[in-house]
């Protein structure tokens, strides 16, 4: 309740933009506005307090609310120089709604209050037109009886459909006064057929009746759900601001437009807007007419121009940001209906920061905070030329829009299907991976596309959530395209493309176009503004940034892109090229001969060398080794010298061995085709016993199975080449006087024993490495924390680990119980659309389950070895939520994806500020 | 270092058993024996100090060692009434290694020191007899050249064979004086050969050589390891036990023995012993003499037989425990020569602990630590009859012994193979499975048999684990037979057993016998003294114990075992009936189609009513649902009324749906074959589109995917039908005035919303049927707790919980990132033999990772809701570890499986009292 002698209202003259709790966001700004001596209609404010009395007292305003409201009224009047329920200059206003928090749409708002069947003849002659002073009455007896007495607004629009159908006019600003009158009529029968009663003729009646309308709104069932979803409290309650209405469509001397203080596209310092001379907003809105550019308002009214200018401008230096700003002239006067920050493009966004801390508007900190970290990733990828893509819009070869799920232009041939994309695409075609929606099954398609498009699924499916980590164009969920997977093609806009054809999808902007774009790669001039922007984030966080990356090619992207070390270097692709998959499955064959031999003959086991004098079997396998071997050396080389000086974190082989043979259910198709043909004896056996081996490390759940530091542990000879390999090129490029710092990652630890006993075997046999090249070779050892039991047991795990990784892919999956694979396919979009997760937590780090283990590990680790290096490889790594739970928890860095580095410097800065302002 | 002045020595009578840490266990017990007076050999130890002494010096004994040691030889040469190196009348010791804990054959001992080639002419005449003289001379070379001198005993055992060889001989006892006065000088020669010296013939130089390598061999490798695999400091060192030799074999008023004062076999109170007369220890072990029984004593030396009666009678009065004696008779004058507590079997060890508290010998708690909680459940399950197994044994019938995996004894028909198993086994056939070992692909056969019998693995192996879970006699390990899976028959013992032969195994002794034998289940009157025990312990314990039992059957079982509730109901197995399976599978295949006509028909969801006015596949989905639903009434009343008045927590299905399909590559084969074959369209079609269904359900990690509440909220039809069976079934009961109080548990919850998501639609459902039926049914709606983030998250999943149940068999899955069904395949085995993970995580509970979630989860969710009640449901709920843990962690209850509720309400017990002893 309102206690005795609390303020109920105030006029715009008396609050500011602090005042945001009690005026509601939208009156705080005009009253700020206000106390700059901007010109805003007059008007006052009935403040958040009293609503809150109303809800507490059942439905009473506080004592003293209307002879406030009068007395506020008698100001307005004056200072416009009309009055409220006159006839000769009548005073019309508005009444909105406004809470602390914008809640766009959800509460109610009546326009041109103050008017009645006498009013409205004066306010024909003040606009000095008929039609215009009926439809704002028309328009008023509609709202009103909608927001104030429940009438279903359905019948009016009935009514005014009906009649333009009978007079043959096909806008509303068509029909004429004497139509408008008649519809008048018909509304005010169709308001007392509803409710035995009438809108009120008396102004003031028409002002009480509106104020606990807007009240009550905020209780509507619309704007409590809006709450609910977005946490917002039920008992903040809802100002009421009452303004005079002014108009922009008295004559050649009024108008109305929208003003943005700097170009929201590019973000040139340039007034940008538009005007639309003797007009009102709703005439744009109903595309009566179209806006001219802003310099029409300079030719017409030059003096309005320049006060609109230095209005601007002093709006800008105020807020210390670019300006949104809606005006009207009335009579050749201005008024400020609105002013906030402006949205704009990100390439906007960096221009006018980094411009703003030239002009010495801001600081670096504050430039920092007004790019989104997220979009900033759309600077550093390909884009299609303007022009080409202009034309393509004119030529009606736009073919839909999506959602842009992962930035970037791409243009290729459409493939529908994942492996012939994926045969296409190795054969150096450049593909466009269309799918209704993709799954796990098709991941050898999207990591051979260039770009990706679906017609279903949003910005957290399968396909965005992948082609993000990857840093390759997708549009997902564009509905206007209709995929025929049998007949390998897809309709749009009139076009039919089949597979083959040439296909242009923007991953920004979500559109797709038919044909080729060309794109180009943003050269670093262009992105000067960005690198600076950059340079300030790398001032300004603690966290440091690394990148994923296996090959020399990702990491010498990731180092322009910033990066500070490799931090996830997977030794998985290194055995899949087609030269080297034979080479593999050659080792895996003779593996057990070889293990059964070498338990016989340990002595041979520490070197491994290749013989003809070896059992057959034995040689193959040192032989395959020796050859993997070779190839891992130059792979190492070339990342290493790629990170000169920097650390490059390694992670031995973490892949189950059935995932270097053929499918299961392929050979077993064959080796049946095979059986019920009666294929000869000799034919078959090879297959069923490639079957049998198939069959052997085949596993029910592969990803809880027999993989990472498991395999190292019963299957020791590849880890062991591995390392050989590794300290083998790190020595040799230590000779030509690289600086080299690998560290060496066991993944999939559970149980500090496996590190301990692991690293025993390993580092014998760098030791020995160093030992025979007589190099030293400073490199680290430690563990992938992914699985709950490493984190829960991380002071012990740290006993042995120079740094920790955590792997919070894996990690999610292990704390929530979920296959990603399956959870994805099967049950993970019903949870997010049905909120039953508030987040895709492979997308961001669930703060309170795998975050929690996260904090668990950390404690216990740095507890345990305070020089820990910790740091996060998973593909939370470059998403800015989760960056910012990494810096809270004191991680020493995220490693991403190369084309996410610049995100996570910038969201990585953002997280250091909020901290910052937080603890001050 | 030992400081000046300590003291070094100590004779028996001036130690007592609280000594251990200074003067070893086997000496501190010695000493014990001397204080009560009773008839030891006179003897003496060398402290612990001294050898730690030994060591920190690099060698040296402390000063005045050798001083002392022959003070005490005096002392002791007075006492027993000879001298040692006297030629007349000679006194021989034994030099012996004592630690604080005994670490049994891993240090050295040397007997029989004292003598030399002119002492042995006296020992020959006070033994009146020089064979048994030059034996023990011939002895003492042998050992104090290997234990002192470091000569391999080889060679003196080739000289031993040899000679016998020769002589044509077999028995060492067979050999003359003449014959070992010669074996003597070849050993002789060989030490000399080996060590260019000889023992020496000084006793006072073989005194100080022995007690140096006494002290040496706590160094041992054989030592050093085994303290280091039993967690045995280093620095601890052996005490050095010397004492007198006394003689056995001096005429018919000598002899040797050994007693026990209550029977170890069946606990009676009798003494029950062994005793050769004019013979030594050496001479039963070498096989030369058969002992005979105890009252042979009585009848040869009554009064003896009376001394040692009383002194059996004091020593189990001052222990408080049955006792395990030695002792020798040296012309007429008893020895008692060592007294440790028995080793019994379980029925002993119940029955004379249950005797013992009525003798006011011990109190109820000591006797519930009596008793080793896991061998207990040997007493419940079906033994075989005594007199048809020693019947076996006489006919030759015992194949083979492996070890007893699972208690029980199991007669049956052989199976070599899972499915055969499982399809002989669903005929009525009992069922032996054999194998070489299990896997989880053999889980069918497993449920189906009787009894299991592997070739290889060992107590922690997978059919050693599940069966004991099941409550199932198994023997693993036995290598006494020979698996030929090919030709389906096994070898062994000279028998050759095939497939449909009669089998015999007992799981308790891992005895495997040809042929049936009759089994019997313990009757109730045998295990009375059990069940006093018990009935004690469930007044010690706080930890309730409850069953998993899915049937009445199990039920009834469950509660005559003592389970105080059913702590697990699954209901996968009332979906897998042959009869049921056909009706899942119109379910599953119609599902679909139900699910999208529900979308349009909301109402008609809520009742699911059949009817040939609905589309086809809707009205067989609706038809199948209700098919079931009055199966599982039926289910769910059965047990509920076996339980009348107990809580029973029945939980929702859990399985993934493709449970109840065919097996994937099963299909697959099929279709690919018809293919190939050619066969008609028509009949391919139907195989092709289940195939499809089978597809689509299939999962590449089934373990973490579409299954438990992921289920429930994708596919809600099966849970409400579930919850409207449960409670119909629990109204129609209260109505019979039948006390219920069924607890509804939601499985595999990662997230509050889950639980709080089902629980909406479960309780309108709930609502209705109690509405319908007119009758409350008071129910608990709780949380299987079985993934990381549910522990983590335990506060919040509370709020929505009456009951957490812990599942820990998947929680330690998703806590290692172990998929059990391939770590026990692949790498488990190698883990626990490599000594990697110090246990195997499914069988005990581990305590640092699994048990610091268990902790989370219990401190967050009871800090929500105090009267939270917590529980434990997996295997882990039947194993005495497990329990403890469970205990000190202040659960509820454990739940297990029926057999073994009795080892559960005694290991909860000894947690008590484990606590209380701790705590005081």
């Amino acid at each position: 309740m309102v206690k005795g002698g609390s303020k109920l209202t105030y006029r715009f003259d008396e609050g500011d933009a602090g005042m945001r709790d009690l005026l509601g966001g939208k009156g705080a700004n005009l009253c700020e506005m206000a106390k700059l001596d901007l010109p805003v209609p007059p008007g006052f404010i009935i403040t958040t307090e009293a609503c809150v009395h109303f809800f507490e007292t059942g439905g009473q305003v506080p004592e003293g609310l209307w002879e406030a409201v009068r007395s506020n009224m008698a100001s307005l009047e004056e200072s416009i120089g009309r009055r409220f329920g006159s006839q000769s200059s009548p005073l019309l206003v508005s009444v909105r709604s406004g809470a602390r928090i914008s809640m766009p749409g959800m509460m109610d708002t009546i326009l041109n209050l103050g008017n009645n069947d006498e009013i409205v003849h004066g306010l024909a002659s003040l606009m000095g037109d008929e039609r215009p002073a009926y439809d704002a009455y028309r328009r008023f007896i509609q709202m009103y009886a909608g927001v104030v007495m429940g009438v279903d607004s359905e019948v009016f629009e009935e009514i005014l459909a009906r009649e333009k159908d009978r007079v043959g006019v096909s806008l509303d600003n068509e029909l004429n006064p004497d139509q408008l009158r008649g519809i008048i009529e018909q509304f005010k029968a169709e308001v007392h057929k509803a409710t035995s009663s009438a809108v009120p003729q008396d102004p003031w009646q028409q002002l009480e009746g509106a104020v606990k309308a807007v009240f009550e709104s905020w209780n509507s069932p619309r704007a409590v759900s809006y709450r609910d979803h977005f946490g917002i409290p039920h008992h903040w309650g809802t100002a009421v601001n009452i303004m005079a209405m002014v108009f922009g469509n008295l004559g050649d001397d009024s108008g109305t437009g929208v003003l943005f203080t700097r170009n929201p596209l590019n973000g040139r310092k340039e007034l940008y807007g538009e005007y639309l001379v003797n007009g009102q907003g709703e005439d744009v809105v109903a595309g009566i007419r179209n806006p001219e550019p802003i310099s029409t308002l300079a030719r017409q009214l030059p003096e309005v121009h320049s006060q609109l200018s230095r209005v601007a401008q002093q709006l800008e230096q105020h807020y210390r940001d670019v300006q949104d700003l809606e005006f009207t002239v009335e009579g050749g006067r201005l008024y400020m209906l609105q002013a906030r920050n402006a949205a704009r493009t990100v390439q906007a966004a960096v221009k006018s920061a980094v411009d703003m801390v030239d002009e010495v508007l801001i600081d670096e900190s504050a430039a920092i905070n007004r790019v989104n970290a997220e979009e900033l990733s759309q600077l550093f990828v390909p884009r299609f030329d303007s022009e080409a893509r202009a034309a393509k819009v004119s030529s009606q070869e736009l073919l839909g829009r999506g959602f842009g799920a992962s930035p970037g232009a791409a243009t290729g041939k459409v493939f529908f299907d994942a492996t012939r994309a994926a045969e296409a695409g190795k054969n150096g075609t450049p593909v466009i991976l269309v799918r209704p929606e993709t799954k796990p099954d098709d991941i050898h398609g999207i990591l051979e596309a260039k770009g990706v498009l679906t017609s279903r699924g949003g910005v957290t499916s399968h396909a965005a959530v992948v082609t993000r980590g990857l840093g390759k164009p997708c549009v997902v969920g564009c509905e206007d395209i209709q995929v025929d997977l049998q007949g390998r093609r897809f309709v749009a806009g009139g076009h039919t493309i089949q597979e083959g054809d040439d296909l242009s999808v923007d991953g920004a902007t979500g559109e797709v176009f038919a044909g080729a774009i060309p794109t180009f790669q943003p050269d670093l001039d262009e992105l000067q503004e960005a690198q600076t922007l950059l340079s300030w984030a790398d001032k300004a966080r603690r966290l440091g940034v690394w990148a994923n990356a296996d090959t020399p090619l990702d990491a010498e992207r990731a180092l322009a892109m910033g990066a500070e070390g490799i931090g996830l270097c997977r030794t998985e692709h290194m055995f899949l090229g087609p030269e080297r998959v034979p080479v593999v499955q050659r080792m895996l064959i003779n593996a057990q001969e070889a293990e059964r031999w070498e338990a016989a003959h340990p002595e041979a086991a520490v070197r491994r060398a290749a013989s003809p004098e070896l059992p057959v079997g034995v040689n193959e396998f040192y032989n395959a080794l020796a050859h993997l071997k070779d190839l891992q050396i130059a792979d190492f080389t070339g990342v290493l010298r790629a990170m000169t000086g920097r650390p490059v974190i390694i992670r031995l082989l973490d892949a189950p061995l059935h995932e270097f043979l053929p499918r299961h259910e392929d050979l077993l198709r064959e080796v049946v085709e095979m059986e019920v043909r009666g294929a000869p004896q000799e034919e078959r056996q090879a297959r069923e016993q490639f079957l049998q081996l198939v069959e052997s490390l085949r596993e029910s759940n592969p990803m809880l199975g027999h993989r990472g530091c498991r395999l190292g542990l019963t299957f020791p000879a590849i880890y062991e080449m591995q390392v050989e390999a590794i300290i083998t090129a790190g020595a040799g490029l230590i000779r030509e006087g690289v600086q080299v710092h690998p560290e060496i990652m066991i993944p999939l630890t559970s149980h500090v024993n496996e590190l301990s006993r692991l690293k025993e075997g390993l580092t014998k046999v760098a030791d020995r490495v160093q030992r025979e090249m007589d190099t030293a070779v400073g490199y680290l050892y430690g563990s992938m924390i992914e699985v709950p039991r490493a984190c829960l047991t991380a002071g012990e795990v740290a006993g042995h680990s120079d740094f920790f990784s955590f792997g919070t892919n894996d990690l999610t999956q292990t704390t929530y119980g979920f296959s990603r694979d399956d959870a994805e396919g099967k049950f993970l979009a019903t949870y997010i659309q049905e909120e039953i997760l508030p987040a895709n937590p492979f997308a961001t780090l669930d703060p309170d389950g795998v975050g929690a283990l996260v904090r668990i590990a950390v404690e216990q680790g740095r507890r345990a070895r305070p020089d820990l290096e910790v740091g996060i490889c998973g593909e939370h790594g470059g998403d800015p939520a989760s960056i910012e739970f990494c810096h809270r928890e004191g991680l020493n860095y995220v490693s991403c994806s190369p084309f996410r580095v610049p995100v996570a410097r910038l969201a990585a800065a953002q997280a250091a500020l909020k901290e910052a302002a937080g603890s001050s």
